[in-house]
């Protein structure tokens, strides 16, 4: 992963006094205006914030867990709107953007409640528009394409809050829950919903599931790992109708072959697409996303930029020198690579700032692409890590004189495979139930780091004697994958004082995202609290 | 594997002063002679042993070694005609039987030398007739089917002296050499005249080489090691035509896609028929081979045995208690499993005389089936050991509820695959490069014993710190498998005097078959020599 070379800045700077509006109120978005707000309060920017649900920001990643009754709102949280207020920033929830005019610099805006429409100017543009959930062609499921949203009573996609309101319904009366789509959002939500107590049905069309991350070999493994955490995987079937009771209600979902999957609850799993329409009608450059060059602009003037899952980085210039390859980077699923892109944002804001108080010019550190991000699914009884493609049986030459090691297990469950490159550092990787290896191999594969000559001894973290050759964490090991925060940060957070997992989420923003860190967090804690005396 | 229990002998026991023939002079029937020897010196018995070859029995094992030069004649006796005749032991040489007169108890035989004729008569018979090479079905090879050996001048198959005299001409001039058929004994011969210097091509029918051993993730790990050791391998290639020169000698083999393997040696390597011949004419049941029951019987009558790779173990009677099984067990290619059947049948001839002279009758030990010999394919670069049938992908499902566990380093090129019993002892296994894995899983399997819980230990005993872990031996420990001989047994010969591993053999049989064990025996040796004082 070759990191862009450090650029200057081609466009206007922005001047101190501009109007920076931001279209979405997500938690790239909440990244953004937080890492902005004291230029907006101390008057150095304006800056408004649009978010079409009535609620602020919230953790995105944890809507499942909510939804299973295992998050509560509160701890959802991302922005507080009166503190924002303060700041000076405008807070317009419940608001549609309806037009980008981008001749003049307007926003047409309507107010979902009251219907009232109204203009508003900017200066710069950030769209943070996001992504909707894919809804799949079904008889029975009549979508209003143009209102998402509209579907029957309970069918429901999982990626905001009313969503997860239907589902919640549901799981607490113990409902029998079919879940459409097998990707790692889908079985995450099928594991959840069987750990508290739903019987649980996956319809997957491929004929295993994760089929993007996984090969055959994983997808059987992982099959069986989900047969035996009870939940039901129904593969190669294509989903033909949606059928409901005489109340309207969901009450089965009919296969092609004839086979009736009956439930109370049906779970759209299939794949997110970003929210580009906006721009589309502002007549933006949009490909799978809204598309953005290696400074995440998407616009050729300079004064409308992308970021988090409706944008896609693809330079539009083929011969551009910064941006290492033409594939286009669309929506990750992930809440890390989004971040990252508001943190270099606001950084961006920030340095044109002080480069225009300062007479100078703009020199932009560059937006570190980072390695693919690995894709985790973690349940009580599944944990499933992987990055990359698959890389297909070891015994099968491979066109980039690369090699596959792979350790499977039939009696124990448990599979890794490492994608090798000619210089032995990781393309890719899958770890299914050896959890410590799998953070050790995702150590590797982050670093660039070559895997070790005899890859066995990546197996013996998980041996009978575990601990045994484990990796000592240096204060450069990254704890907290989807806010990447180091151990040292965290370590020194608590040196200053912070001394729970949440404290240590607000000095560094580590265990914010997915919350998968929180037990390491607390590891770091407990072992640097002095004693007391 | 149950062994068999004891049994009451129901035949007509063996009484002093009967005239034992035996028909064969290869190693099981020089291993029968071998342990009856004393009762023909002492007069109990008469014995006589036809040989068909004009030499006495050599080890047949090393044939291919001698071809390559790199075993010498005098290293591979196995018996000595001389000291025979000196115990009363009447040996014929170079003495084909032509007839078996049942009702008679005679034997028609021939002197293939002089063509001079005669009878023999016996009281007992044993069968060790062994078994020849298959010959292709090729134009151009054109053998005739009642004399094996009249092949074109550079086609030969590898199995006596005769045919490693050919070998070894073409070897010693780094001839290019074609192998047909690529099983284990194929793949040795190519893997050896590879490494004393000769071009090698495998010609071989299947998708991979080793097909009855090895699946396709074995197979193609295994091609590939072959390959870097220099041995090209063309796999699915039915061979079509054998192609002579103008001298009528070999000069390719055209396959039926039209491509010519060109070379100066067609090594035969398609497997092995047991000589059945002679029993049929004599009106004995023969399936695979010369079909005996559990306790090697071939006749109703009992006075005729066959042992080694002409016979086949398969009760006549369908309802035998005895055996455990109804499928027959031909040859196995190996010779352990024939030297323990020559072992029972001497120790039964031995127990049947002794009974009679005390006026009681015979229990026999039971000759137990032992676990499924294990195939070895050892060369400087590859090391294979495998037993039992290949196990398939680990995550498919297996009819008996048993798992399969797998390893595979596409870029070492190392391979293991366990295939476990539903009580996790080992119903098969491959092992590929893991020299010090695949003896600790031989012993497993050999044992009986339940494979460990994480079976990934296993690969640290050839990991990095290798040594660590390593299963001490113990008195018990098998060392040598042709002749299955304990490292106690090889201890105690080492304190009664033997000092070199010759002296070991002619002491406990260690180390005369494959000779694969000659390096463990040598240290058992500096292990329980005493140092000079």
């Amino acid at each position: 992963m070759t990191p862009h070379r450090p650029t200057r800045s081609t466009g206007t700077p922005m001047r101190p006094g501009e109007h920076v509006v931001v279209i979405g109120f997500g938690p790239v978005a909440a990244r953004f205006v937080d890492d902005v707000a004291d230029l907006a309060a101390a008057g150095t920017i304006r800056l408004t914030v649009i978010g079409g649900e009535a609620e602020p920001a919230y953790n995105r990643v944890l809507v499942g867990e909510h939804a299973m009754g295992r998050a509560e709102l509160a701890s959802m949280r991302l922005a507080d709107p009166e503190l924002l207020a303060r700041s000076g920033i405008d807070v317009l929830l419940g608001t549609e953007v309806t037009r980008i005019d981008r001749a003049r610099r307007l926003l047409h805006v309507t107010d979902r409640a009251t219907g009232d429409s109204g203009r508003l100017g900017y200066d710069r543009l950030v769209l943070a528009t996001g992504a909707r959930p894919n809804l799949p062609v079904l008889r029975g499921l009549n979508p209003d394409p143009h209102a998402y949203g509209h579907l029957p009573a309970g069918v429901t996609a999982l990626r905001d809050l009313r969503d997860a309101r239907s589902v919640r319904a549901v799981v607490e009366r113990r409902g029998r829950v079919v879940v459409l789509g097998g990707g790692v959002l889908g079985l995450e939500a099928a594991l959840a919903a069987s750990e508290v107590g739903c019987p649980v049905t996956v319809v997957h069309h491929a004929p295993w599931v994760m089929t993007r991350s996984l090969d055959a070999a994983g997808g059987a493994l992982l099959g069986r790992a989900l047969a035996e955490a009870g939940v039901e995987v129904v593969s190669g079937a294509q989903a033909r109708e949606v059928l409901l009771g005489e109340d309207r209600g969901f009450r089965g979902l009919l296969l092609q072959d004839g086979r009736e999957v009956p439930g109370e609850l049906l779970l759209l799993s299939v794949g997110v697409t970003p929210r580009t329409e906006l721009a589309e009608g502002a007549g933006l450059r949009t490909a799978r996303g809204i598309v953005v060059d290696h400074e995440l602009e998407a616009d050729v003037e300079q004064r409308v930029f992308a970021v988090g899952d409706c944008a896609e980085v693809l330079c539009p210039d083929p011969s551009c020198q910064v941006c290492p390859g033409r594939a286009g980077r669309g929506p990750s699923g992930l809440v890390g690579p989004g971040w990252r892109q508001a943190e270099w944002l606001a950084a961006r804001v920030r340095a044109e700032l002080e480069a225009v108080a300062e007479g100078g010019t703009t020199v932009l550190a560059p937006l570190t692409e980072g390695p693919a991000g690995a894709v985790r699914l973690k349940a009580h009884q599944v944990e499933l890590a992987c990055a990359g493609a698959a890389g297909g049986a070891p015994w099968e030459p491979r066109a980039d004189g690369g090699s596959v090691v792979q350790w499977a297990d039939g009696s124990a469950g448990t599979y890794a495979q490492l994608v090798l490159r000619p210089d032995r550092t990781l393309a890719g990787y899958t770890v299914l139930g050896l959890p410590r290896a799998a953070a050790e191999i995702g150590l590797l594969h982050d670093r660039g780091e070559a895997v070790p000559e005899d890859p066995s001894v990546l197996l013996r973290l998980d041996g009978p004697d575990a601990g045994a050759g484990e990796r000592p964490t240096t204060p450069e090991s990254t704890v907290c994958h989807c806010a990447g925060v180091s151990k040292g940060r965290i370590a020194d957070a608590v040196a200053e004082g912070a001394a729970t997992v949440e404290a240590v989420g607000r000095a560094t923003r580590a265990a914010t995202g997915c919350g998968g860190c929180k037990a390491a967090v607390a590891r770091i804690i407990d072992a640097h609290t002095p004693a007391p005396a």
